[in-house]
């Protein structure tokens, strides 16, 4: 999987965003009344627990934003798994400018790593087919390309990014267009350009292959058994690339994905994955 | 506990921004080619599982900006406990709004719901006793202001919003002020406001008389055993107000809470409470 | 060919920057100083020679943020074929609002008019054939998806939008992956999500089997002969989209288009094409 | 004529603003699934048709924006003629960034260069008499600032900026005014400050002593025959600014500009000028 | 003088500043605690002493921005003079709103209506006079178009809004042109545009014709004796526009204006004002 | 007092913004027609009185933001106390951006160092007291967290940043209350989190028992005669902190802290404060 970090702007943009909502306008008023401006420290940010590492980029632009002069050095880039205990970032400079920015740092690190690490136990288990696992479009507002950014660390893949980049014909569009799951995806063909991917969801083993010959590109199979999801493999036959979705966990995952379908999509992994612990230290001496 | 929403001109940026994300440059691409411009639909907005309601005000907002002919009609407003099933909210309007928007309206309500939900477990847990919970900065980038109202709607309180707002002196404070507590609060209190209060973390109880005497106005008792807790509160005797931290969970809240602390606060209920799920239904006839 | 327009908050958005680079921070002092505040108007905008129109919705936002007592009516709605003189927009409200943004307004209806306009004489040109008129990346910067619609209301199709929404395989690429298109194809299909297509550019006819067993979903023909163009197209035999592009003109257009690809693309549409030529008049008595 | 590019600020805002519609929030997906981050290139952009060159600030800042690695060397600047075939810029550094700003670099160059390339035209014809070629507000939305500065590239001279920096009375003011030109310019002048000056648009010589005696500081002579404006030219005898508009083409440019006028405004410079066509070319060995 | 308020989208974005930077990412926390949101009130704004109104447009943009169910009635506009106690507006709504909203509309009020207190002064000390009282750039950051219309609203009259509307060449730039008056004059009169004035200073009357000679519109007498001032107002004859700045007070302008000079203009009305003090009250029964 | 300046990110913007006013679309007209782009200079920012200086932050910036070839030596920082003629800052570098950002630089530096400069008249008045003079919410819009910082610089203290960083209960609350000012003041802090103070406003004496009772951290003491004041001071016993407002001069502050009051609060140090006059000057030779 590509795990290209999202474009350096938005990571700027989300750093500032961040930043600016933990300093307000008066800014870091503990460090300003106890610490020197002229004391110098060092400090690590180390992992509390095993898991996949994501975000560093962020923890970076953090520290950077709020003082050029600390240095930032990356142990465990984007996508690494590393155990408990394991160095992330070693981090080198102007104390009040570590303290100011390490709950940003930290608050990034933790949540995409977080993403990352759950993505990585349902890639675990899905190992040995050949089922991918995707995320969906049920991600936390504001934060969709770097949470994407984090399934693809932990080895997962992309769905569709919005409502813009592919078509994905459901129940509502197909009562629009006369209730025929065919119709709908001929009509949808016909209006968007030929660079655009069409996936109709069915719910029915009949509606297989009527979608096929309309020519979706892929079929949604959604909330089905895994002997339904079987048949559906067989059925296809590889003339469109098949999804499963619905009750994905870490332990239904493998017999989902020995049915022989393509990809498995979870939203569990961006909505509700439970954070990476990770710490920053300073170090002494 | 003040449930008041967070500026409405925060909500509408952060929905603008979530819908911007989803809709990129060229919109919603299936709905334009499935669905008639003259289309129109009612559907609700209901809870798949029990819990508290959050987010209500996004929810509106974010059909509002795609469609202002939508209607929403809030059937369970922010801070509401609702049962598995119960009606959120009602939607009247063009049907490509209300696909348009519908996935933004989820991700808002579902993750704040969550929030909510989280709170309201701890705080059912604590109940009895004079403890608030209180959320900290370990909050999801961006979304701090929104979350934090969240853990309002479940109940909970809200601690120093930012850097900014309050001083908090802790460990690394503490050692560049010449390792003295009582030296730190001093330092700060001399150089703040005076309507700004002072907190200073401790861990151990040896600690806590010259912290009182220095002026802190809330002691933080850091990863202290409940017996530690409880000797804590007979010490204090009222002098400042006790916060609890670390290791709070459902089901050892309880016992953090009879200590007769007065304050708990847990990074959990905003970092990684799982969604609760919500879901969007149209109603036909 | 859908013509949806581009979501309404990026319109307003544009709108209210070509406002504010027109009116500065002083405004509109010429009808400051000789129009009455309290003076109103009726005013017609019209096409001064026949095209196509588009932009509509730009003039009635440029209106309605200026004051919003301005009525405006559509005459000619976006994708209207229009003949020298017709009505497109009345107008009616404070004149000094109707003043203020005639010129954004006609800005923006002459430019996407023009491209619509130009678009449509392509299309006219290849019309009987199976051919698309699609446009390219080469746009106004920041006016990308405006100029796009205005494609869509020539009758045009789409490309991909940017970089981010489907893999375009070039030169520079194959080169990079050893000089092999399908090794090219096959390390993007890898990479992707399974709902981006993979185009490869292509300038030799015996690249063509390689990229489509490669799985190419759109082989672009880049400055092929007209009759290179015909056998690549009874090469395919339909197992992939043909694209053809390069010195697509009002003249040569028809004779690619018989040669049976699918899709031409032209950069001049959206780069180069002079304005629709549209002017407000006042209406008197 | 001055050609001093537009404020840095702006500059590095339309590329930014660029960038954003072309990478959107997943980035250059192609190149991240061929190119290794490691990869490193030399690329030169050159001229593919002769032409006056602007817009290479805008090039510079998109390569910087997207990777401060990479080196651009300026061969021919903001003003230049160049033959076809010239080298424009020189480029080096690594490859993913070069192929990520490719387009938006020419996208701004191409544009601009047109602009400056059909003033340049303008202003060669009109050469060897005193007048100058001057832009309007008819100007592509967002672009106006450096729009007006590719005029200046090509020769031109630059007009009011917009509403806000002179007075521009034009047949309705006077209208609203009781219908005198000299009662229109004179309010104006009363109203507005020192360093503001006032033009009034006529269309009959008869109003010309009127204006001028009224204290307009320039005269616009609007779709006037040639004779006419030679004639308007020896009626005001220095008096006033003379500027003609109106059917400005390459062909009729020297015919007016020999009639005296101090200044002819041409729209189709702005809004209809065709790109100058540049490309990038990887340079290799 | 024109009174025309600032373009509103600029009210609406300073207003939506100042209300962020007041209300924060919490809001009004002791509004949510104390005031019911169903309390409703009607509140005053009065003058508490005399002067002239300015930035009652900000104070309903205010309160619309909080609450658009707050209605506010204008009873002395924007460039009426008021005497102490005189009603400014009236205000009916959520009482929530009208508190939260209070400061920033009185901030904008007091601190505009005060400089066209200022602007006033000098005005009327200068009545009877031809001479116009002008603003400077030495304004308050981000606030140059308010406080320029504040000083309309006192009858003052405006200068170059900013370095780009109008070319003042002062004694770094003749240096840089040679040292020569003239000289300066005439390189500034060929590079800049036929709609730009050219200003230039002087400081000694043998410097006066030949700026004049060399085509400057205005005339800069900065820091000129009143007998001075009187001698350049005689040896210019009406060729050119002349300014006084340098030491304008309430006592001196008087004296400065009967020299005959045409514009006195004062950086002190903008930088130095003191506010005109106004309050809200809530009205009882 | 702690003298941080606000977060770096925010006068970098403030900075932007003000550039963007004064340099408008086109930029400094004047230099570019008479500076060559290659002149360099240096000038030095020298107060024209004796005051505080304050704003040094905002001059670095301005000049970075126009050429980061200048270089800047802060010779008087923040805080400051300067005599008349004394350097603030020396400047180095291309004349066309001294001159481009002169006016902005000085418009900060002035707008602040008056307000540092009146602060610390109030602050030497009140010397040999306890009492601290703090600042309000009465800031010029848009500018409170510089304006807060240059009270500082002055040897103010802060107030509430806004309406959401502390409580602050006044009359209408209390009434909303039922009149009771105990009832509002427990109403309050029942809903507030543990670490925001509650201040209420009283204007009589009886008022101040059950105010400290009920549990406020500060009584803001309005308008209060000198006497009461002392009454008041005398009857808490400091059991809160107290609070002076009302009518506080230059002259008046030192009776006003005398009566051991612990604040004073002000806002005339930011509403009304002049300017300190600083200039800029060439250096020649």
């Amino acid at each position: 999987m590509t795990q290209l970090p999202p474009p350096k702007a938005l990571i700027d943009d989300a750093v500032a965003r961040a930043l600016a909502e933990d300093l307000g306008l008066a800014g870091d008023i503990t460090s300003a009344a106890c610490i020197p401006a002229s004391a110098h420290s060092r400090a690590v940010i180390a992992a509390r627990r095993g898991g996949v590492v994501c975000g560093v980029d962020f923890a970076v632009a953090a520290f950077a934003q709020l003082d050029p002069r600390i240095d930032v050095a990356i142990r465990a880039p984007d996508g690494a798994a590393v155990a408990s205990g394991a160095l992330v970032l070693e981090i080198e400079g102007p104390t009040r400018g570590i303290l100011g920015g390490e709950r940003v740092a930290l608050n990034f690190l933790c949540h995409l790593s977080g993403i990352a690490t759950a993505t990585a136990a349902l890639v675990a288990a899905a190992a040995g087919t050949g089922a991918r696992i995707a995320c969906t479009r049920k991600t936390t507002p504001g934060l969709r390309a770097f949470e994407k950014h984090a399934v693809a660390c932990g080895g997962g893949s992309s769905h569709r990014f919005g409502l813009f980049d592919a078509v994905m014909v459901k129940d509502n569009h197909i009562a629009a267009c006369g209730g025929d799951v065919a119709a709908a995806v001929r009509q949808a063909r016909a209006a968007i350009g030929h660079l655009i991917k069409v996936e109709v969801e069915i719910d029915r083993l009949d509606q297989l292959d009527p979608a096929i010959a309309a020519g979706a590109d892929v079929i949604l199979l959604d909330n089905m058994s895994v002997a339904d999801l079987a048949a559906a493999v067989k059925q296809t036959g590889g003339r469109a690339i098949l999804e499963a979705s619905g009750n994905v966990t870490v332990d239904s995952v493998a017999a989902i994905a020995r049915t022989g379908v393509d990809v498995i999509s979870s939203g569990w992994i961006t909505h509700s994955a439970p954070i990476l612990d990770l710490g920053l230290d300073f170090v002494h001496g």
